[in-house]
């Protein structure tokens, strides 16, 4: 059974997503919809970006990946679907796939511009209904990208914060902050093991915040503690509390691992 | 595979949906479940009417359509099933399935009566998992209508606000505030294409707010628009904004959409 | 078809759960996911066990409840699968599963420690996807409990209050507050029965402040009263209102039901 996933910022209040799964299924009865989030930030691209890139790669082989978080549509700003080894993805071309794409190995980009695939009449406010959820189901049902209209070379990237190790010092930034206030920085979990994390000083916008764990319960309840998260990302974190509500954190802050000895 | 919709005011931080699933899969194990929302405002059936009825006909046909906003659950208030050319609409007799049988062509009404089909005992607080999911479940299944109880000749309807068209003026009303704080009209974007729309001044309460576009990114970040919406309605939008926030606008508030050479 | 429920803390705007299924349906394809809740409060066990044991009964046999609301991950607390005669319960042992499985009939309990299951390498944070969430697929597919791990004879039990009851006074607490506001007790509805209930009088923290009655519109629009709910329980609500605000109605509060000719 092929799998469409979705990650959007409809929240959960209204009949958006439901409506998304109904042209789904009147398109393929028996395909299977995954809710990846529907919480993301009214148009915040970069966190939808970052959830599709965390997520995508649990899923089985085939998944076709559909992320909407579309302050532009109905302006001329293009969809795409992008064919890579393992996935389908499916978006507008703002960014939103670009992280995840990062990743992948690409195979092939396509522009979606088949007005066949559309529910009609398309409307200017709401392409998760009336194009991306037909399209996907049309894509699940073996539909060759093909179809979906000319092949394209390229698509937009944001523009993502890079860490800069020198000798005894990493800086990057606080690139998400998610329900547990936990603060996900740019630090990839894998070099800081290279770096020797144990006798590590995190700090934030220059203050010194905490040491780093390997889990939450490493350090006492209240406590802050950076751990090597599930993302790939160092984190932070407060044990049993909100670290970005404590110390205030706000995606885009400096995050600094310096290696104590050398303090 | 039939597909069952749920709309209820729940919410997510319960089991009270989960419930419903097990209640329904226990019955009817091969069921397609769609969640429409469960984040209705506590009792608003007005808003879960709305929402049934933008959603609703963009599933397949014979989807059977679950209501339960219902804060008269356990009083003597009824509950029905109604069978229209497309679907199968099921809820309390309270209005909320109203706004959307008003859109389609009703073929029968039945009272939900036969204690049979109802999960004992039956609790006087929770319809939706002891009388809504069972009865939903075994129509799923095929149970005819009839089943359930006495025919009846009609439904609670809700007194629903209709705009008034005079030369060069329609005055409606907000009938719906969505999760990005758009404030959706009872003004069918039909009526506008007629009218003429690009010349038009959209007021609320009296005041100017914004112009007609056709896409939230018509006008620049932060600015006030109106759209001909995805539900077939007029909405008043920020762009990248929340309208009903920064406007302050209520459901009830009164819409004037004047043709400006008139003004 | 097997179902797997799923009860966490993750929230509804990241990632974590859409990850989870992926996992899951990476290993087992045809499978049934419900969702209980993810809206449990970060870290509240108790009240994540009392969802577990409100919702698991009405499920098909044989379903499989995955419950991880699990602070302590990646410390040395340990995770169990139990078998009951009707299901399979699956989670951190911390207590998150005590309450529903003090209503089972127990068959067996094992340790889940074999490595081979799990994804690797195992996150030291988020156990739900590389723990449970294989755990539970592999479990769906026909997986013995034994190839888990060592069988165990016990498993940790969250301290829960039981009701005082004397001559015409029963003396319980506030377990659990909801969606609605409504405040539910560990006073059940049977024990009020016999109670002779009409003639109660409910006080909290000695505060008189409802009678009991059957349904929520037992009386008027913004009045107080006391009902046996549908988790079996009696609970504190307000007619079209928020009980747990209006009287500012916590977790822990002593909750008084007097029979009235004795006051």
């Amino acid at each position: 059974m092929r799998v469409i996933t979705l990650t959007t910022d409809f929240g959960a209040a209204d009949w958006f997503v439901g409506t998304m799964r109904g042209v789904i299924l009147s398109i393929h009865p028996r395909v299977q919809i995954v809710d990846i989030t529907h919480g993301v930030r009214a148009g915040d691209v970069r966190a939808a970006a970052f959830t599709v890139a965390a997520s995508c790669r649990f899923f089985p082989e085939n998944t076709i990946h559909v992320a909407v978080v579309d302050p532009g549509v109905g302006s001329p700003r293009t969809a795409i679907a992008v064919q890579t080894e393992n996935y389908v993805f499916v978006g507008p071309d703002n960014g939103v796939l670009s992280l995840a794409l990062a990743r992948e190995r690409i195979k092939a980009i396509f522009q979606i511009r088949n007005p066949l695939l559309f529910l009609h009449p398309v409307s200017q406010t709401f392409h998760g209904r009336d194009v991306f959820a037909p399209v996907a189901a049309h894509l699940s049902k073996g539909l060759p990208l093909q179809k979906l209209g000319p092949r394209v070379r390229d698509f937009v990237r944001l523009d993502w914060p890079k860490p800069k190790i020198s000798e005894g010092v990493m800086v990057g930034k606080i690139i998400y902050l998610d329900n547990f206030g936990n603060a996900i920085t740019n630090i990839s979990g894998l070099s800081l093991r290279e770096f020797g994390s144990e006798r590590c000083q995190v700090s934030v916008k220059r203050k010194p915040i905490c040491r780093i764990g390997s889990f939450y319960q490493a350090v006492p309840i209240g406590k802050p503690v950076a751990v090597p998260g599930s993302s790939g990302f160092l984190e932070i974190a407060v044990n049993c509390g909100l670290a970005a509500k404590v110390f205030r954190l706000k995606v885009g802050d400096t995050v600094t691992v310096r290696w104590k000895s050398r303090q």
